[in-house]
């Protein structure tokens, strides 16, 4: 069903091709603006301008909000003025501001030339906000009703003014200063009497953000509270904008993304797979490797320091990558449930001593079970099936290791995100290269001292 | 403001310990369903029916819907038969159903002998969807018009059977078969003229969904095409029910939540961090650790059996953690990468082809630059200022190893999800522990290999 747009270009390629202009715009007008954008993105350059001139007025500003930054730009290069014009009266403020911040110098000009004094106003204001703030993210676009209208007087306002969007539902009463007062919603409206003053009917609990608020923070309350929209006001209490729940799943999308992507250790983009370039994707990715590698290096400095403990039996080589790798996979296995715990609000840094406790019960658990395991498996499977030269001693090494090394994962894992909150750092960018360098390093100075204290 | 709840909790234990039940009340006044909620979750048992009866009526039901299972179940056992049969009356039934979910069975048939016949039938009925399906996360309370209503009647009809949700905004038009004809949204109701008929004003083109089909993919549907609202219908296309936006951000934190989980190969659990047991938590997690660890018995065994090439020189046994972390590392870069992008519907199996030329590309950068780096670093840190025995030939070796590892790495890490998309395997539970043998086992023998040629 997502895909079903793809069927629809070869068509619409092979009659643009045959020149049957209104055969296309018929296969057009049954399609969504969504799937429209998808198709016009994946045509050829030269066709681009000429399908979008095919579209029925109604969808055609609504598809261009939808298009890849690329192809939007493309359009505005064919574009006359009158079509500049027509379009910066169409989109939305919200919309126009994200097309600019992807547009070269030159195209921005020329569009903000384009738009009307109160349109290029209100552009510019919301490009001011910082990237993933609740302003760049809020529509601008909404209802404010006055707490002394009627119920009547209310819905001929929302009729006559209300924004082509869902924002229409939830309506803010604000002063004459513009501060917020309160929230009414339709259904309530509707439910009123028609003589109702607003004010009666109006709930003045309302939750707001700031302006500022970081937009992953904007959509745990969503996801706390159920909330369908959130007001945003500025620094002096004044209503400047709305974010709707639909926004908010794109956030969560977007947010996802960049988790498994900075758990990866990738930094992230907000491109799709294929529409990220190799380079690009390489120079984000080359770091962290870069970053991994060098501090591997500390491993490599140990392993050739005790060079001769290690070499006496050469079997405790041969279990070195086996042990770091159950290290690591322990301390992500903490790190991550910790990670994703802060991001719901689940855990704060308070937390920390509970965290300790609990990931310490748990490692010593998987730890002791992950040992036995390890020495009943070295003594039947490899020693007598195998015929692998392995003592008790170097079984009993291993898997004192093993219980170890699990331990001190699970709890480095556990609080490096809570320090990394603490100090402001993002947990999830630092819990992978840090984790994984003291794990690795400690649990190989933890089993060499084993080896020393047991087969020597 | 998240947790503004916690302040008031000791303000309400001291009042319930000094009896001051009206001020109490007071104090719940003010506070939001979801706030109540988490407070009553952490009072002890005692308190928590106590402190339930408090409860201003219209807030009780939502209250109850919102409080963890144990909870629920502590006050289903203090509640008398009415409290019991006030509940079952008061909630919705998909609030019901979930709740039953988690219930024992005696406690279950004494919630289902307190419903009403109706509310059993429906609730039985969504008893009987898979979890995580369209039919499970759907509500049954929601607007169906016919197509001959006029806008007046049907402004009415919204106002007297219209649930108690936002569910009202988008209404769903049907035939007498209760066949899906058409939708339309509050919106074009108030914008049309009261005697215009629904079948005028109604949208035709629908998307809607099974009962079967799965939670995220409904997510994404609704993320794709900015959805308000889904309609559900049966296998016969009959109307069971709707999804709206608010429950998808609930679905989205919770896919979220499991795919970092599986990512670090840790068995999904929907409890948050202290509400999951040590018991639990460790049964979660030591499969999957000791799967990983009984696979790298391979790395162990190669190493074992190639001693004598690895022995010749010491350094090069000092490397095998490096090389295998960095190969991981790749990989895991190229799998969440392809992982996340197959869950956003950006790449299909189709693509493979595509996917192995753009990870070729982009880890044949990586690999030289790692390549390059770490062959600098050997010859001018390790070997010059730290005086370790680091020959060129040995760091030639290493040098083609990273950039072969990384090759394959990014490639293996790159298919392998498609391929378990493919073959309907859940491409992030199969990443790691796959991805990181192959990886593993692979690259040693590179190594191995490379030794042998350029050292002997």
């Amino acid at each position: 069903m997502i895909h079903a747009w793809e069927e629809k270009r070869d068509e619409i390629r092979e009659l643009l091709a045959q020149r049957r202009f209104q055969a296309v715009r018929c296969v057009l007008i049954e399609m969504n603006a969504v799937d429209i954008a998808a198709l016009l993105d994946t045509l050829e350059e030269e066709q681009q301008p000429f399908l979008y001139r095919l579209l029925p007025k109604e969808t055609a500003a609504e598809t261009f909000a939808y298009l890849e930054s690329e192809t939007q730009e493309t359009l505005i290069h064919a574009f006359t003025e009158r079509e500049v014009k027509a379009i910066m009266e169409d989109l939305y403020a919200d919309d126009v501001a994200d097309m600019l911040e992807e547009m070269p110098a030159n195209v921005t000009k020329r569009l903000l030339r384009a738009a009307s004094a109160e349109k290029r106003k209100e552009v510019n204001q919301l490009l001011q906000y910082p990237e993933d703030s609740a302003g760049s993210v809020m529509t601008t676009e909404f209802v404010d009703l006055k707490a002394d209208m009627t119920v009547a007087e209310a819905f001929q306002y929302i009729r006559k003014n209300g924004p082509d969007t869902e924002a229409i539902y939830t309506c803010y009463v604000t002063d004459e200063n513009r501060q917020l007062q309160g929230v009414v919603s339709v259904k309530e409206l509707l439910l009123a009497h028609e003589n109702d003053r607003v004010g009666e009917q109006m709930e003045t609990h309302v939750f707001s953000v700031s302006t500022l608020e970081d937009q992953e923070q904007v959509a745990q309350l969503f996801a706390r509270y159920d909330l369908l929209a959130l007001p945003v006001v500025d620094s002096e209490g004044r209503l400047v904008g709305m974010i709707t729940v639909d926004d908010v799943v794109d956030i969560l999308q977007q947010e996802t993304t960049e988790t498994v992507e900075k758990l990866a250790a990738i930094t992230p983009t907000d491109k799709s797979y294929f529409r990220t370039g190799v380079w690009t994707t390489f120079c984000k990715r080359v770091p962290w490797l870069l970053l991994l590698m060098l501090s591997s290096t500390f491993t490599g400095i140990i392993i050739t320091s005790f060079e001769k403990t290690l070499m006496k039996s050469v079997v405790l080589t041969a279990f070195i990558p086996m042990l770091m790798g159950t290290g690591g996979n322990s301390g992500s296995q903490a790190s991550v449930t910790v990670i994703r715990s802060l991001a719901l609000g689940d855990i704060r840094f308070r937390d920390a001593f509970r965290v300790v406790i609990k990931e310490s019960q748990v490692a010593f658990l998987c730890g002791a079970v992950l040992a036995a395991v390890n020495f009943l498996k070295m003594l039947v499977v490899d020693s007598w099936l195998l015929g692998v030269d392995v003592s008790t001693g170097v079984a009993l090494v291993i898997a004192g290791t093993l219980l170890a090394t699990v331990m001190i994962a699970k709890v480095v894992g556990g609080l490096l995100p809570l320090l990394a909150k603490r100090v402001g750092v993002d947990p999830a960018v630092m819990a992978s290269p840090f984790i994984t360098t003291i794990v690795d390093v400690v649990s190989l100075l933890v089993y060499i001292g084993f080896a020393q204290w047991i087969l020597y």
